[in-house]
């Protein structure tokens, strides 16, 4: 098919800049006293021209003010979008009319500084459940970012949008395949998947190619399921939880359905390193683990099966410890609901085969116990049905640490 | 309906002498060296005549020899049981054809010392998975148990099953009513809900009442869903787990099905005590949380947010911490799967409602701190949707302790 670009043809350079790494978008990250610390609280990223906007949402039924906000704008537009507007410090989550007063008041301010449409603004929150928005501060803060707005200060947005987040997460990817390049960029926050006094997983993608919106949607959803879909830090998904994108085609590149894994395979390629990122910075995290899981009777028991582990404190303590303990990825296999072989299932832990034809090989238990040594863990189950399902699925070690955290946060 | 027992003719008095409280029951437990510190690692219980048997297993798929070998013996004795042999501090799990063996010798020599068919022998194991059973030891041990046997030794029995147990766990009642009196034993041993390499939740309950089987397995399956499955301590479920009863009718009382609510309601107080000692005994806990889930779309619906809340890490480290934080139960409540309606939900920590019409109520914090600085802790939500659906479950706080038991087991 002409036109199409094939698995080889596609490079994804990695670039700097964030979300303002492709062209024709500015942001700004400023401090309107939502933190009483004074850190950075509200992050504005503004499109030259309309762009075709997508979302993906919490699916939690405690949805926040500015998530069913943003979805009903989504609808309205037919899936355009200008800008979007996010405030870290306060979730805007069981605010009751208030709340969705307040979020309605960040659109509407935004679309006036921006002059668009209230339907093409976007809006999100991160931070404190059951607490109101200083309104006055936020609207003030809208005002003072659209005059700072810039096409380099990505870097500031990613910091406006922290909560307990050890660092900022930002990427950026020049994408190129049959002559044609584009940049897609993004930032994201994580830290707890939720902690509702300081919320949230976050994520907002921006790109210079054009996309028709359905298209982008589609291709949101598809990048979101094999990245910050495959994250876990402890099993949660927050009242707040959302990842936006924005595709204003400034480039001169456009996608269509024929270029699907070039325009999957490149948000993907922006929206990987955020998910890890929120990972490594997961709280108390101290070691990234990467799950795998093969054999499985179909890729939704992988799924399930990995999610199990990435979410047992049995397992994660023991990576925190080092243990090589392969006895409890079995028991979680069985457990997870997805079809599992004892008899024929492998466990290997790194490049260690811990486990397989039913039989321990528990002399290689040194061996893998110091690979655990180590930052970056690979963890791998093959269910042994024979079948071609897998998964993957990230997560960090539960520490004593992230029990002081969430023990702690409010005393 | 002449004879059957209404809830208000029934009592039930707790009673000293766990497993071997009814009549006609005789248990040992005795050390034979599965244990490098030589203490109590071998549980056998007998049953003077031939008794009914029954018996809940894990749903893990990774089940362990003797759980299969003791589901078998089940259908094949069509319900009868004399004895249960347990071993603690190996759980012949992951262990391939030489665990199958092992498995069935422990039977085999069990049933030569009470002189029953193997068929009438119920066995267990737990401790470190994928390490075989020093069988020469059980074998010695099974004898040495069979001379010991004595009617007053439940709490040696309770003993000997135990493995990172902070204290053993027995409980007996003595059941009246309409004139008759029974009595029902039993002793469990937990922890973690799994800990493969010191294994399982291991229940054992024991009758003198006469129960058909098929009455006697329902009943059990019924018992053990209000109790022994209405706890969690870390969301785990094991290769070993399991829960077997024997009624030998020693009492001359005999149960029928019009006797259910008598018959559940006993077996229920036997083993509710001991499931909430599992959890008192849980890793690293310093409170039992009792949630009670309300104004649910169903029972099952109201179970599922249960559950999510038993095994939230933010909830158990929030409660750990003194933290009223309404808004992870929210939140949890949220995403258990269950319908919700934030608007109508209400949160109790204690007799203190913190949330309720959409509208939290923070005032009342300091309040529900001061709450929360008790060992007995009660949560409660409504999920708001008019439903009568409602459920409970225990479960204890997550504490570094836990964090440091499963981090550092082996090393």
């Amino acid at each position: 098919m002409t036109g199409m670009a094939t698995q080889a043809d596609m490079t994804y350079q990695a670039v700097e800049g964030g979300i303002t790494a492709p062209a024709g978008f500015k942001a700004a990250g400023i401090a309107c006293g939502i933190k009483a610390s004074g850190k950075l609280d509200l992050s504005l990223l503004v499109s030259d021209t309309n762009a075709s906007a997508a979302g993906v949402f919490t699916t939690n039924l405690a949805k926040a003010a500015p998530v069913l906000l943003s979805r009903d704008h989504l609808t309205q537009s037919g899936g355009r979008g200008r800008a979007v507007v996010i405030n870290s410090g306060c979730a805007n989550a069981c605010t009751g009319a208030d709340g969705r007063d307040h979020a309605r008041v960040m659109a509407a301010r935004t679309a006036e500084a921006v002059k668009c449409d209230q339907t093409a603004v976007l809006v999100a929150s991160t931070g404190v459940i059951g607490v109101k928005l200083p309104i006055d501060n936020v609207v003030r803060g809208i005002a003072d970012a659209a005059s700072q707005l810039s096409p380099t200060s990505g870097a500031a947005a990613a910091l406006a949008i922290m909560t307990t987040d050890p660092f900022p997460k930002e990427a950026a990817i020049e994408a190129s395949a049959a002559g044609r390049t584009f940049r897609v960029g993004g930032m994201a926050k994580g830290s707890g998947m939720i902690e509702p006094l300081m919320a949230t997983m976050l994520g907002v993608v921006t790109t210079d190619a054009a996309v028709a919106p359905a298209l982008l949607q589609r291709a949101l959803k598809a990048a979101v399921d094999e990245t910050f879909n495959a994250i876990t830090v402890d099993g949660e998904c927050s009242t707040n939880d959302c990842v936006f994108a924005l595709a204003n085609g400034a480039s001169g590149v456009e996608l269509t359905e024929r270029d699907w894994p070039l325009l999957v395979g490149s948000l993907k390629a922006a929206c990987e390193p955020l998910a890890i990122g929120i990972v490594r910075g997961g709280e108390g995290a101290t070691k990234l683990i990467t799950i795998r899981v093969t054999g499985a009777a179909s890729d939704e028991d992988a799924r399930r099966t990995a999610r199990a582990i990435g979410n047992s404190p049995l397992v994660k303590t023991a990576v925190h410890g080092g243990d090589p303990n392969w006895g409890r990825l079995i028991a979680v296999a069985g457990r997870s609901g997805a079809a599992f072989t004892l008899e024929r299932a492998v466990v290997k832990i790194g490049p260690i085969t811990l486990f397989a034809d039913g039989t321990p090989y528990d002399e290689r238990a040194p061996e893998a116990a110091e690979y655990l040594q180590g930052k970056e863990i690979d963890l791998e189950v093959d269910l042994g049905t024979g079948g071609q399902g897998r998964s993957h699925m990230w997560t960090c070690d539960l520490s004593a640490e992230y029990v002081r955290i969430n023990a702690d946060y409010r005393t």
